[in-house]
């Protein structure tokens, strides 16, 4: 299972009881953070949940309101005593952003690596994760994050029996070992059935609705869009600032063909975004218009 | 008059409920701010104060929460369209952090002005007010900050009358101008009584209980103080992280001999403050273990 929680929901800056866009996904001890802005740290705490498994750290892009919070999150993972390297995954540049961030948090327990991300998109399968990052259309070079989870085949007791694979090594085999034994060689591939389906979530801001986005967010369970603004007439602030209305963005989960969307990234002066979740429904029934700390697990379909 | 408020109360590190310690202070239009760690132009909106009117910006030393916050305000300051220049002081280096720190906020409609204090201390005038920088005892070069707003002798219709001083030059010289009209020069002291008592505001915070603090506090109208610990034994950890037990602050506003004290900046770890306000007020009577958002407006004395 994979538990995701959107721990802010405002855009540009934050507000009283409106932290930043920030998604903070969970699975199989090891959290992901994207974005991270003034306040971050403070959503974090106060939902309850931990900074010491955070193992990486996306960044959509440079603007204030998705990486200020970035210090505030590192002093709090140095506070949690990990040691672990922490990876951050940005577009090109991020270190030397988060170097110029850091002068507040020069001294760190862990080490960071860093995997900066040039042209279309990357692709980064780590801690169980595949991460894969593609271009949006903003003011800056600006990238969404779709973070998914594979799940292998069926583990096929009899496939195991017929090849004669001792029983220790099925659990190996299982995880996706190859196993060596007195010549012989065993791979997942003899005792595992067809991948199933995982769970997949797309995260996508700040941006005007492009063919990327739904392409990317194509069949997933769960789709976080911006929506800056919720009427439909702010679409010309839309194209010129370069974010979405909650319609362009219901459009796209349409097109995406997705299970859920999730609405976010509002402007402060949208206080009641939820005013207009009915608009966005007619062309989506399945949207929500988030607020700040929603959660979700995504659980594995059964068999 | 002098507006002070304690946007919050918080040290080391922002948590849900309690903004990192920062006060703003407004007089006669201009408004100056002390600290600005992560979270502080929430706390300004919270209190429905304003960015505009941001004249000066004093930060204690480069510790995370007391600086984190400055992009964001100066961010906030760009939304709210001003465009006149901003004083920002500071210690030795304030200008290289701040530019640092400004990758997110690289392009801004004001200026802004650096004073940096080296050494002992310093004194600035400016919008009305005296701001008096004086050293610390932390682990990192750190200044506390003395806010006066001085108040002209009373005006003197008798001396005014007598000396053939056109009425349409009073209210210049109440305000201290200097008046010269057909050879003859008009002084403020012509017309005004003795300097009266003004207003005084002391900000002492990351710091050991030093003599340098209780003599820039004397009789202060405010102190403002840390107290990072509430329980008396944890003066060891006082001792080691250079900051004070609730006990110390109230012995400083003792020696200064303070109007009132107010104490801030408790550790993350010290839920309750206020079960030790009856232990300090043992020490100083009138001082208060402040939540955030405390704020207070000191007048002139009747004359």
């Amino acid at each position: 299972m994979l538990d995701l929680c959107l721990l802010g929901t405002g855009g540009m800056m934050p507000l009283p009881n409106r932290w930043l866009t920030s998604l903070l996904c969970k699975y199989n001890g090891s959290s992901v953070l994207i974005d991270c802005g003034e306040g971050t740290q403070i959503a974090i705490r106060e939902k309850g949940l931990t900074f010491k498994p955070i193992d990486v750290i996306c960044i959509t892009h440079f603007h204030g309101d998705h990486i200020s919070g970035l210090p505030g999150v590192l002093l709090a993972m140095a506070n949690s005593e990990r040691t672990e390297p922490l990876i951050i995954i940005g577009p090109r540049g991020v270190q030397r952003v988060v170097g110029h961030l850091r002068i507040v948090a020069p001294e760190l327990p862990f080490e960071i690596r860093y995997l900066e991300i040039t042209g279309d998109g990357a692709h980064f399968e780590m801690y169980g994760y595949s991460i894969d990052a593609f271009r949006l259309d903003h003011g800056m070079p600006c990238y969404g994050y779709t973070i998914s989870v594979k799940r292998a085949g069926k583990f096929d007791v009899k496939a195991a029996e017929e090849n004669n694979i001792p029983l220790k090594f099925w659990n190996r085999l299982q995880k996706g070992e190859t196993v060596k034994e007195g010549g012989r060689t065993f791979t997942p591939d003899m005792v595992l059935g067809p991948e199933r389906k995982g769970l997949k979530v797309t995260y996508a801001t700040d941006s005007r609705p492009v063919k990327s986005i739904s392409e990317n967010a194509k069949n997933a369970d769960l789709f976080i869009c911006e929506g800056m603004y919720g009427e439909k007439s702010d679409v010309n602030n839309a194209v010129r600032y370069k974010h979405m209305t909650f319609e362009e963005a219901g459009t796209l989960a349409k097109e995406a063909d997705a299970k859920e969307l999730w609405l976010t990234h509002y402007s402060p002066a949208l206080m009641r975004p939820d005013m207009y979740e009915a608009d966005v429904q007619k062309i989506f029934p399945n949207a929500h218009v988030c607020r700040d700390g929603r959660d979700k697990t995504l659980y594995f379909e059964e068999d």
